[in-house]
């Protein structure tokens, strides 16, 4: 049976921007298996029931449920040993999820004051009162007075991005010489930030665009071919 | 012959506080490698000229010079390969060097400017106008007036350490069940920081407080040895 992945969708079915969710499509990717994704919204708790809470991304693989993007990667490496390895082993793997904790409290709570109005844009029309309440207390007010300007939230994105931009002048990816699972936690911020705004987070001299072009060619250009406003 | 680091000393000579020389000295220990430290000061540049440069740490193995505390990592793993390694290879490696980013572009820095004018207390007589002049080029104004005062400056510390934090309430060490050189990485300056200064950065109940008695109880509590102001 196919692998099942339930993908966030905005308002458009084929509109897939979660950062998580983009972690493990690729991930999924790397391993070179199959999967089927799931339109899913926030509204639809009911469909997801059966993986004892209520988002996504949730995964499939049988008779097993597994939610939560970091659980998905190690399960992956666990159930298909075989295939390339998301982590080279328990020490990167410990190290993989430093990068979890920078992205989920350094990086992806400062996009989303950059990216809050582009994104409640794309967002379904019954799902629009659940994620303005929510980021809005967040947030700590009207989203269209919390949101960062540009020329604000760019640059200070910029100097808080420096370890990333560190490493990455060294090495292609920032597992090394190929990705693994710590590339996409990273990258997944930047899809999600790709697929549903128009602004510049990169300089085209930036490192760490450099990274993202690779990134995006990865596996067939799964990531490059994404819709995107 | 013995191994020899020149590590940067204060006015007392048993004053070690280089958060550089401090990784180094954690990595030999790691290693089991007996070494024998040589007080160093920054006027003292013609002592390391053999090193082809004038910053330590520095290494002196037989006939082999190294500088740079990531190369003398990389060095002693090389150089003893059946000793307990200091990356677990090279996925390890690399995600330990997004770690030197974030110490050196994201933390350190901070730190400098609420301990430097503790710091410039250390300092040898004869260096202190070199770093006076060097780190006020570097903070941008007078020590004196640049300083952080603790109130303002451990507070947004606190937050900037946040993937630390996050890391070290699942697992004893950064580098997951046993430390490893990402961990002397970060560790490397909270010894900077107990060294020459009172101020407490961090509360008993933050699981990096844990670490950071895990980290000075190591290699037969060398750390916890050091001489502090």
């Amino acid at each position: 049976m196919t692998i099942r992945l339930y993908d966030l969708a905005g308002a458009r079915d084929d509109h897939r921007f979660s950062p998580f969710c983009w972690r493990v499509k690729l991930a999924l990717a790397h391993k070179g298996l199959a999967f089927e994704t799931i339109p899913w919204r926030f509204a639809e708790k009911d469909a997801i029931a059966f993986s004892g809470q209520g988002l996504v991304p949730v995964l499939q693989d049988g008779d097993t449920v597994i939610h939560d993007s970091w659980d998905i990667a190690l399960y992956l490496d666990r159930a298909y040993p075989d295939r390339p390895a998301l982590f080279a082993g328990p020490e990167a793997q410990a190290l993989a999820r430093f990068l979890v904790g920078w992205v989920g409290t350094r990086i992806q709570p400062y996009m989303l004051r950059l990216l809050v109005v582009d994104l409640l844009g794309c967002i379904d029309a019954g799902d629009r009162a659940y994620f303005r309440q929510s980021r809005e207390a967040r947030l700590g007010g009207p989203l269209e007075q919390v949101v960062l300007a540009p020329e604000e939230g760019v640059p200070e994105l910029g100097r808080r991005l420096e370890p990333l931009r560190f490493t990455l002048r060294e090495r292609p990816f920032l597992a090394g010489e190929r990705p693994a699972f710590a590339d996409y936690i990273v990258f997944g911020s930047f899809m999600w930030a790709r697929c549903v705004s128009r602004i510049d987070l990169l300089a085209q001299d930036d490192p760490i665009h450099g990274w993202r072009e690779r990134m995006l060619d990865l596996h067939d250009g799964l990531a490059r071919r994404a819709w995107t406003v």
